[in-house]
């Protein structure tokens, strides 16, 4: 049986991170063993990269952020998810190379181009089969994230830049295809009731 | 006055490190204050990038490689290099652009056409104005190595690894223009001499 690749793309304070954790229980209830990863981080390396962007001490260009970002996905795709795929696993990933389009893109004006074939390069073309993009105005979203105290460096960029990485992401969802797009301001467990219609209705289809 | 910049490529042991030190030494003789540097590194978050890649807990895949020196590059020449040029000094870099073409790409395998497009994205396009190669053959500047105790990740890929290495550079060097050819068996002293007269005639001729 071959494997399954979903992934979360969204704002900051969308809540899908917690998506993510609720919907993972969805398939173990159902007797899979779902992988659950994150970008950047899932592996030492990627982890180590993730420590070093989200570490205040750094002024990260956005050249250096979108490389850093390719390398983490990278060292991800070729020791977790691509071998978790072959065995069949259904995997999670919190956030995959969308986010390099939305954030590095549109969000720091790097060129689509570029981009692209950097993304092409780290993933060696591996796509998801399903993207849930938890759509949130960015007013919301931060506005939920410093109330929580969980701002981070990129939490901090200007309303301007969310609103820049908003955009792109309904943009990339307009295309046919791989993308569910959820209203992030309902309830957690009604957004967990609709990503997991969203993800049972295509992989029942996609193992019949 | 514009800046200069000079970069030192060439295989493991060759003793480029003792001839930057050697050349800068040289240039303030003759009243400059040349800026040196290395790559990986030269600012706060490339010298975390080159932890992460040193550490031999990591087993960092070539794809990974390649993102990861292109961060560190992006960064240096964004807040190092571009800077200290602009300010009209001569900088000598440690391993530059030509690096990723002859390890990542020779070495490791990876598109020639792909790794000069991520060297055209984090350098800008920036070329070096001369560039010298310490050229050896493997198997010496290996023996270099061991015997010194400094063995790291990189000198302990195979024979053919660093064979396939010098291989690339005698081919980049063989384009007519930024670079001067060196033969890394000579004694330090000579080397530096024939360092200096390539550098002292050039940049004499970029400054006339």
């Amino acid at each position: 049986m071959p494997g399954w690749f979903v992934t979360f793309e969204g704002g900051e304070g969308s809540g899908k991170s917690t998506q993510v954790a609720r919907l993972a229980e969805r398939l173990r209830a159902r007797g899979l063993d779902p992988l659950l990863t994150r970008e950047p981080g899932g592996t030492p390396l990627a982890e180590g990269i993730r420590a070093l962007l989200l570490d205040p001490a750094h002024r990260v260009g956005a050249l250096a952020e979108a490389f850093l970002m390719e390398a983490a996905r990278a060292d991800l795709v070729e020791n977790v998810i691509r071998p978790a795929l072959a065995a069949g696993r259904v995997v999670l990933c919190d956030r995959y190379d969308d986010s390099t389009l939305a954030y590095q893109g549109a969000g720091r004006g790097l060129d689509a181009g570029l981009l692209a074939t950097l993304n092409r390069a780290a993933t060696g073309g591996l796509a998801p089969d399903l993207t849930l993009l938890y759509d949130l105005a960015p007013e919301v979203g931060l506005g939920r994230r410093e109330s929580s105290g969980g701002a981070n460096r990129l939490d901090r960029e200007s309303l301007a830049f969310h609103a820049r990485v908003r955009a792109r992401y309904l943009e990339l969802a307009a295309a046919p295809g791989r993308f569910v797009v959820l209203d992030a301001t309902l309830a957690p467990d009604e957004l967990e009731r609709r990503g997991w219609e969203a993800i049972a209705a295509r992989l029942a289809l996609a193992r019949s």
